[in-house]
């Protein structure tokens, strides 16, 4: 190689490193606007406040959830995103009905009065039921547990979530089984209902809702959630061997299903507007609190980060598209019939990302995604460093986002990662409240989403 | 060398392997042990109720922070520290007084009540003063304005933190000089008094206090902070250029210094008792809310760290102290005697770690020390990462163990970081109470020091 040739190499190479050099300080100064145009100019904290006190809950089927799709589409349209509309779908109609009372009977006659809720799809007592308690620990009790001593009482299952487990995530699945499966184990071996320990961390007197299952081969019996609190005290009788009565009454029912809408807004490609990339989450909720971190902060931070890159006048390459789906809570059609729709429209699909964690502090992202694309989005990391988002790791999505990876196979799913120590405080429970989220911790998962998704479209994929 | 040797060296090296394995894994478990211990079975969030509840603030030379005192050592006490004992030191003694009122007149005469409050060390107004509002945008446009723009008349500082500062104390430090100095540059120019703008990010009612500063040479006017929302509405009026009254009365008193005490307990050294690492917060308060973030969360920390430690039955090989130092927010004497006081008594400290950021969820440790400490500080990371700690950055202290920095050349101060996005919600403000403290969020704060404590005992030193 001649003296040329290395001189030609060398400016070259310069070139390059001044090009990729460029090219990231590039980056990191949009990802700087997306910050400051969501902690300066946030619309955030006061669309959630409207999502949470003008409308409220939003249970599927409610009269609430239709509100806030007509919010939801209103909202966007006045964003000004380039196209806005609802995809029908039916979803399921539970309704609570009046508020649950509950009391024990001790040995001695004196009552005391306890806090439950329903879970979500349990049928109604049928006015007030009464029976005697049987205590287990754990599910797995249950299932052992013979026919003699289940048959006509009512269960009370006090599995404890694991506050040591540092991943709150996985203390949540580790007792969700008793809230899913619950009233099938019971009703299998007799039981007239079954109250389950609530499925919430701290001690307090929040009964924590939810959904779950029956089967059609067993019989329905109703089932409840009792506070922690209520639940340890509960517990400690009934370890002394001592014969405790429940009473209670549930007045809930089950509708017929009724037609709702996913709510989708989007931007369209200028490069590759048939590659689409969604970013979602629910605009259902259970019907206790207002839905504000599960999922109000999520629906909340997939449309302010569409907002932020509208408002900043950024034109993406592929069609960015923000979905608030329905019916996550109690059925997930939202996210299963979006799956369908799309690919039977022939859309293309190349990337979806879910908030539905809550609106605490970012701490990064997930990603499901094949070696390529992991070893593209675990390179965005150091963009995000001056934002302390350190989570960058495999696996990611969400119950919405999920059926779309049967549809399409070379989709990445990925989920967005707050901080989630508070979040089982308030998951599902009259404390999810607007008050309950923290507006610079809400208005920075919106940042990091925006600025992911400004990343996937235009350095990813 | 022969195969003998070989063989020699390959088993030596294997040996050398599993050892280093085995010792990072024992260090695995027993970390997981102390976080066990913090959040199946731990004290800080009780405690913290405690002191903040049955004691409430507790600024220095008040009554509280007396009892606050006596609370702590029972406290170490009973948790069967090898010596719990009190440093004599003396602290500043100023009280409020009276709450204070504000309202201002509008050019037609109508009037409107304000919130704020005085800034710690301020004069009293004497009765009610009343003068012309005059706002400033920054400190330094006080410092270049002119005698006659000023004198006589009430300066409105509305220096507004900086809300896109993802680190929130370098928006806070940012501004800390209005508070520090607003007064000292009001009264060269011959200001009646100065109002600051709060030094709290979000829009709320709640005024925060803390420390101000008089110069000898130039006339002492009163100080008093404006909330926040009030700011914005003050500023848009007198942006307006319409003069406007402000009458304010403030019935702040200074008092000759009082006696008080550091309280200090600890671990006996069972290798190098003469050699001391501290941990500590401080056990004072501003007068407003329960001084629960600020530094409640703090000592309380501490003394669960070195509690867990002592229940875990660990053996420590130096001294292991924690010291609740007093009078941080308004002298700093606590931290001045002690580094003195443990000089003078030719005391070998080797590091200091302070909590002062809040109760909330650990990101990890800042370390002040030279490289050789530094790396093996940094090389800590990894038995962290399970507990999602992942900031290891130079730099660390805290103002109560900085002085030891003058006392002892070769200590290396560390200081624990909490995630910061919430801190000044609270910060010297009423909100600033055992409420808005997370009990996950303490206890992981606590198992985080407490396991480094371990790591700086059996590891670093």
């Amino acid at each position: 190689m001649g003296r040329q040739h290395i001189k030609q190499l060398l400016t070259g190479l310069i070139l390059l490193f001044l090009y990729a050099q460029s090219y990231a300080q590039k980056d990191s100064l949009f990802i700087r606007k997306i910050y400051d145009e969501a902690l300066l100019r946030g619309k955030a904290y006061e669309d959630l406040r409207s999502l949470c006190k003008d409308i409220g809950p939003r249970l599927s089927g409610s009269s609430e959830a239709a509100m806030s799709i007509r919010w939801s589409e209103q909202k966007m349209r006045s964003y000004g995103f380039d196209k806005v509309y609802l995809e029908p779908i039916m979803v399921p109609h539970w309704e609570r009905g009046n508020p649950e009372t509950a009391w024990i009977t001790l040995p001695n006659g004196s009552i005391e009065k306890l806090t439950l809720c329903a879970l979500g799809g349990s049928i109604s007592t049928n006015g007030a039921m009464e029976g005697e308690l049987v205590l287990f620990n754990h599910l797995d009790d249950l299932k052992k547990a013979s026919r003699r001593a289940v048959e006509g009482k009512i269960v009370f299952i006090n599995q404890v979530m694991n506050a040591a487990e540092i991943q709150t995530f996985k203390a949540y699945g580790a007792c969700y089984p008793i809230r899913g499966n619950g009233a099938i184990e019971g009703g299998r071996l007799g039981a007239k209902a079954v109250i389950i320990r609530s499925l919430g961390l701290p001690s307090d007197d929040f009964p924590h809702t939810g959904s779950m299952k029956y089967e059609d081969s067993i019989p329905r019996i109703p089932a409840a959630a009792l506070s922690t609190r209520d639940s340890d005290y509960l517990a400690s009788l009934l370890e002394g061997k001592i014969s405790i009565k429940l009473t209670f009454e549930m007045d809930c029912r089950n509708f017929p299903d009724e037609p709702s809408f996913n709510v989708i807004g989007e931007l369209k490609g200028s490069k590759y507007p048939n590659e689409i990339i969604t970013i979602g989450g629910h605009l259902d909720s259970w019907d206790q609190g207002e839905g504000a971190h599960d999922d109000g902060a999520g629906v909340i931070h997939c449309l302010e980060a569409l907002r932020i890159l509208k408002t900043l006048g950024y034109k993406p390459e592929h069609t960015l598209r923000v979905v608030f789906f329905m019916n996550e809570e109690n059925g997930n059609m939202g996210g299963k019939s979006y799956a369908k729709w799309v690919k039977e429209k022939n859309e293309t699909h190349i990337a979806a990302l879910e908030s539905d964690r809550g609106g605490f502090t970012p701490r990064g992202f997930g990603c499901d995604g094949n070696d390529s694309v992991y070893r593209k989005f675990t390179a965005l990391e150091p963009l995000f460093k001056p934002y302390d988002l350190h989570i960058w790791e495999k696996g990611g999505g969400g119950v919405d986002i999920g059926p779309l990876k049967s549809e399409f196979k070379d989709i990445t799913l990925f989920g967005f990662i707050p901080d989630s120590q508070r979040y089982f405080d308030f998951h599902h429970a009259d404390s999810d409240v607007f008050e309950s989220v923290n507006k610079r911790e809400l208005e920075l998962g919106a940042a990091s989403i925006s600025a992911f998704l400004y990343l996937l479209d235009s350095k990813v994929f």
